[in-house]
């Protein structure tokens, strides 16, 4: 029998999406967006497994820079996490490894993890849990569990599992092969022959995952091992040793273990699932309009049928197109054929070797304390919008070349300026020379927000001389 | 013989070209913009007819809402106009007439009207020069002479001339017929019959347009005839009078005179032209690259051919799209098939159902004294940068329900708040509190530009009281 919160989920949050450029991009990547209902996708999983009777708190696996996003989006909707930090991406062995054995530091040798993406779709929440109740009754039973999906169409887009015989006395079942991406033809006979899109999830026994890793990948378990032993505490996360991890051969738990194990298995996940690869998958989710089209966002269009439209400002309209994908962001459009979804990947390829800054960054930039976004640019001045979270603190700082204008029109700020502090409520404004030492701090409950006028003969963000920085940030 | 100067350019620039939408809309029309080149096409239209030793100085008619457009687009570019406002729009015959009447007054009974769309492209401003001398050769033998331009192709979206035999001693030739915009096969037979395009550019003896009009339309002679009578001087415009002008019946120059007059004679136009009357005329007028697109902005194409992608600021990507216009504005995005250029105007019309404001407005808002333009808004906030003119100044006024900050970053600003007059200079900025009567004008030689910041519980355009204006708004 499983005991309660005896599954110890695993929260994978470090990829860097670029297939759903523009709205997702290695600055903000699609995890820590709002792409599928008001909250984020990494936040939809983390409530996924809220159930403290059957889960344990969360650990998040993330990257370096993500690692406020992956604090702030969970606090926000009440949920305690532990967040590790990989220092370089060594794919999702290491990562797997890394993630069971913190967790058997955190909830005992024995505990079982439930590994998953943070950027997938589960439409039928309930489902999703009888099927970890059923993959936690395998895993007891010493298997290596991943969940394998019901197909509902002859994807190309997924790779497929096998399924063999029964799994000990378990709802499980061995797993006879898993296969790669297939095409259309095959896929339809993968359907025929009853196999399982691999949805890339897991549940298992930590112990049962090291073991099985130390037969085949020895290297993997030993670097792994010592960048868990070396790591540190910093401001609440775990940072893994960056040179023991970088020592760890690049491989993912697929290639690692399950394709040599013999001990895999596979339950079956009867919910509808999507892991939302391409802007067509995104909008195989939702049921379009008597026209087939499936429209976010200001849109208005003539004679046009089967898009996919999704805006997060600019109006978007059409005349006499069919079958199109069209994203617009304020600062980017992206049109192509739906069917050529899966070619995004390429196109941002182009546009980060053609320099363009939004191929990776958004016209919002997340820091620790908060975001700041520019909304007007001239020859000798800079306009932005900051705002800082509630406890925010920037750091002490000057600039050689630019003078500021603060102009508070939201919540209180608490101004440090050449060592004297002083407050600057809704609609006061305050003035910082070129030079001056400065700070700015939101010592209040409700979100800061300013109107920072930048004026001087240099303008980068380079300009900065950090005195100190509570975020320990250089 | 043609004496010097005896030609009076007469522009026509009150249209408000939907059909260029996102880029024209009815708040700044295309005619006022740079849509070919870098001058705007009024711009381009006014230099044209530069040559005074054969063109007198021109006088311009447009609406109301474009007065300051007119006359400051002119000003740029060093010419003097004189600008006639019509109250209402009655189509091109009253417009005509008043022109024609307008342009006796300032230059006498007998002078020759060239009457020019604003909005037309001509690439070979020699050939233009040849036409309107030989044109004003068959004018001043007594003919109202159309253009008709040399046709390249067998376009369905022109009408057509027929010409007759030679008309008097001159290159003209009589009319035969003006026929409306045919289908393609029609189109080819025209060309092989030696028909013109209908440019609806003309020149005539603005007494002999008078005559003519008289015996067909009476009507609309005598209403415009007390309109020109009854107009006056405003801030340097000449306004026609509202009621008289009212009074006309709205009928074409086509309809009114041309197509009943036996004096119609037509001059064959060997320039190229356009009256870029949708995108795909637009995209005609240039070449493609080597994969058949035109692009104008920051574009990256994938595995894409024979594009027409047009950008004013956001990045547009596309991934294997063939024939496709996309034209992307801060505020909007429109995507069609080139091949349905035709179709913007419908889709305008229904953007204006569906209250979108960006169906008829811009971003930026012109006013007489500058420009200026919201760059972010919040719940109580609003912030707008705002450009004034050398010389402008903004009406006296009040707000009730908002208090202002303004941040000078480039030029000058002369404030004046509550009776006090003083000067704010680049990187300083100034408060003016929620009831402060207060004024900002541009005392200096370069444009000002300053960030305003608003706060408060009401930012509507409507919360205000002008208590003196030098443009005589209300």
């Amino acid at each position: 029998m499983l005991s309660p919160a005896s599954i110890v989920p695993v929260i994978l949050a470090g990829g860097s999406g670029t297939r759903l450029w523009p709205v997702s991009r290695d600055s903000l990547p699609k995890q820590f967006q709002s792409l599928h209902g008001t909250n984020t996708l990494y936040q939809d999983t983390l409530k996924r497994v809220s159930d403290r009777s059957l889960f344990s708190a969360p650990i998040v696996l993330t990257h370096e820079d993500f690692r406020f996003f992956a604090r702030r989006q969970a606090q926000d909707i009440g949920i305690d996490t532990t967040v590790v930090l990989e220092p370089t991406r060594r794919d999702s062995g290491p990562a797997l490894l890394a993630a069971a054995m913190v967790a058997q530091r955190l909830a005992g040798e024995g505990c079982l993890v439930l590994a998953l993406a943070a950027d997938h779709v589960v439409l039928d929440e309930a489902l999703f849990v009888d099927a970890c109740r059923a993959a936690g009754r395998a895993a007891s039973d010493g298997h290596i569990v991943t969940f394998g999906i019901t197909p509902t169409e002859p994807s190309t887009a997924y790779g497929y599992i096998r399924p063999g015989s029964a799994a000990g006395t378990s709802e499980a079942r061995k797993v006879d092969a898993f296969v790669e991406k297939p095409d259309t033809v095959t896929a339809a006979r993968y359907l025929a022959e009853g196999y399982l899109w691999n949805s890339g999830n897991f549940l298992f026994p930590a112990s049962l995952l090291i073991e099985e890793a130390e037969r085949f990948e020895p290297a993997i378990v030993a670097a792994v091992r010592e960048a868990v032993e070396l790591s540190v505490e910093d401001l609440g996360f775990i940072r893994l040793d960056a040179k023991a991890f970088a020592d760890s051969p690049a491989k993912s738990i697929d290639y690692a273990v399950m394709e040599k194990t013999t001990r895999a298995a596979v339950v079956e996940g009867k919910f509808r699932w999507s892991d939302i690869g391409s802007w067509d998958a995104l909008r195989a989710l939702e049921p379009g309009d008597a026209a087939g089209n499936v429209t976010h966002g200001p849109v208005t269009l003539l004679d046009s049928t089967n898009n996919y439209i999704h805006t997060d400002g600019p109006l978007v309209a059409t005349v006499g197109v069919d079958n199109l994908a069209v994203v617009a962001t304020e600062d980017a459009v992206l049109v192509m054929p739906a069917s050529r979804s899966q070619d995004v990947k390429a196109l941002v390829a182009k546009l980060k070797s053609d320099r363009h800054n939004a191929a990776s960054e958004h016209l919002k930039a997340h820091r620790p304390w908060g975001t700041y976004q520019t909304i007007c640019r001239g020859e000798r001045f800079h306009v932005k919008k900051i705002v800082v979270e509630p406890g925010g603190r920037l750091s002490l700082q000057k600039h050689y070349h630019r003078a500021e204008h603060w102009i508070v029109v939201k919540g209180t700020a608490e101004v440090t300026l050449d060592g004297r502090v002083f407050e600057v409520r809704e609609n006061e404004s305050t003035y910082l020379p070129l030079g001056g030492v400065h700070r700015l701090a939101n010592p209040g409950k409700i979100p800061l927000e300013l109107i920072e006028v930048q004026t001087g003969s240099y303008l980068g963000e380079d300009d900065i001389v950090r005195l100190e920085d509570v975020y320990n940030r250089s």
